[in-house]
């Protein structure tokens, strides 16, 4: 079988997606409505439109992200071995976002530019509900190029895992086809995350004609699924996707997660959490607990299972990314 | 009464300090004794050893702060009226520092430097314990000169709040002293807070001396006061204070405040808090409450137990300043 550490992976995950550094701070439903954001979605911005919704912000925490990042972090969190690819600005953000992911045993070796747009960022905006709102301006992490795809590096891993935002910046598609032919060259998977619907709306045609035969394994949430295939509902979305060719672990937020592989359909409840502060990152972790399984042959209840639990523990506090182990103890 | 409202100060709080990001990682005792850091205190390190120090650091969190700014930030959130007095660098952390302080509502309009070293960091080990232990690289906060201070400014607050750790550069010092010379001119009062015991044992003489004449409130800990008055034990300092001229808010950690005036010692307890996560800022907040309640009108009781609430509110969670109100809600 591909992709397991029978054949001499010696890297559970490489992940390759944006570069960006989250700022968070806390908001309410008419901010969102004021400056012209639909909630639980991720809204590109330019420049100065970011610099104007920055302006708008409270006091906020920076906290290193991107989608594909943050699920590199969960792998290494939970024991796995990971790599992230992707590209910052060798400016401050630039430095941090290199320092988190590296400190949390994330082999990172993409070369900063050295000119061009700052280190990208994502403005989030918590509601009380935990719902989170973005903002994205991508700056340097639009730049990844073929050239910074390492076809040894993405050889080594199980999985190639792809956020769907990266078909976003016009060069980012370049990148991921590089990676691509890299893992299915070295007869490795390749896992696609559909990242946000909006995104699958921008780019439903290339994804679906990338799950005709390139990716291994999928990973959307409900309204992600339901607007790549058109269908009328959740379970109409589940008999559609039956019997094509890739995994498919739909995540559906309190109500659990549903593996669909052929004809088996798996449904595994979510890990309760006593207050949800902030649901960003929890479809990252999923697939963080879900790819750790993977790697290790678990069947897919069990992979959905570990994925339940990490996304578990990142939605209970603020941020995108696990907190480090000293963080849990009790004073 | 000088500083109070009647003689129409139109802002309570003018405080100044280093403008510093705070950089805050979980740590364990081990990795402070590999650093050689001392639990509980802050060294000052400069740029070589502040990369050092961020290198064996964890993944971080980058939280505005600074001693003064925070006590700043606690006025404006408890309600008062409060301007800060600081030194960033044209940079992203330099933007990052004042976006959220006024964010915060606290005024601040002290130029950016546009050359010589970046925007100050403060790098903070929060171990299991809750304790923090602080490496500070000043950076461009340690070029805050007499030309930054804006009489006019300090002649609108009540309180000129001077944060200890001024005194570590040499440039800050003659800034310190403008900033003296322009609230006692205008007849304005001048608070202290003398930071650090470390700090306390640099600069012991010139505190003594200015605290003859020059400063109407005094905020220290145990073991500042005890270091300051090189006194046998905490009472033997509360002794030795009575019948000094400045008030003195001496705080004692779990077990409350003392507030020593003339020959009145009152003694006030803390306010419980259910989960002590970490201490950075308990000092920071306890003087903004205490000040609100002063510039108020406030008994030094009340003063004491409004600085209890805001210590409270601030140890409870990760950071050093208190937390915008929507995130106080439930999910």
């Amino acid at each position: 079988m591909p992709g397991t550490r029978a054949d001499h992976a010696d890297l559970d995950v490489v992940a390759v997606g944006h570069a960006v550094v989250d700022v968070l701070a806390p908001s309410d439903e008419a901010a969102l409505d004021r400056l012209g954001l639909v909630k639980g979605t991720m809204a590109l911005v330019d420049e100065a439109r970011g610099e104007a919704l920055y302006a708008a912000m409270g006091p906020a925490v920076e906290v290193s992200g991107g989608s594909a990042a943050n699920t590199a972090v969960g792998v290494a969190r939970l024991g796995g071995s990971a790599a992230f690819v992707g590209k910052v600005r060798d400016d401050q953000l630039g430095t941090v976002f290199a320092h988190d992911i590296r400190a949390a045993g994330v082999a990172y070796a993409t070369p900063p530019a050295t000119a061009g747009p700052a280190t990208g960022r994502c403005l989030v905006l918590v509601t009380a509900d935990a719902e989170r709102t973005m903002g994205t301006y991508l700056g340097a992490a639009a730049g990844l190029a073929p050239a910074d795809i390492d076809a040894a590096l993405v050889a080594r891993a199980a999985v190639t895992y792809l956020e769907g935002y990266m078909w976003d910046p016009p060069d980012g598609i370049a990148a991921l086809q590089a990676a691509i032919a890299a893992a299915r060259g070295a007869g490795r998977q390749v896992a696609l995350s559909l990242s946000d619907p909006f995104c699958v709306a921008r780019h439903r045609d290339e994804f679906l004609a990338l799950l005709e035969g390139e990716v291994d394994l999928l990973f959307a949430n409900e309204d992600e699924i339901v607007g790549l295939l058109g269908a009328g509902s959740f379970d109409a979305a589940v008999s559609a996707w039956k019997r094509r060719r890739p995994l498919a672990a739909l995540t559906r937020g309190a109500a659990g997660s549903v593996v669909v592989t052929g004809d088996d359909v798996v449904a595994v409840p979510a890990v309760p959490v006593d207050e949800v502060v902030d649901t960003t990152g929890a479809g990252d972790l999923y697939a963080a607990g879900f790819l750790y399984g993977h790697t290790r042959g678990l069947d897919p209840a069990g992979c959905a299972h570990l994925g339940a639990r990490a996304a578990a523990e990142v939605i209970a506090h603020l941020g995108a990314r696990p907190r480090p182990r000293p963080q849990h103890r009790t004073a």
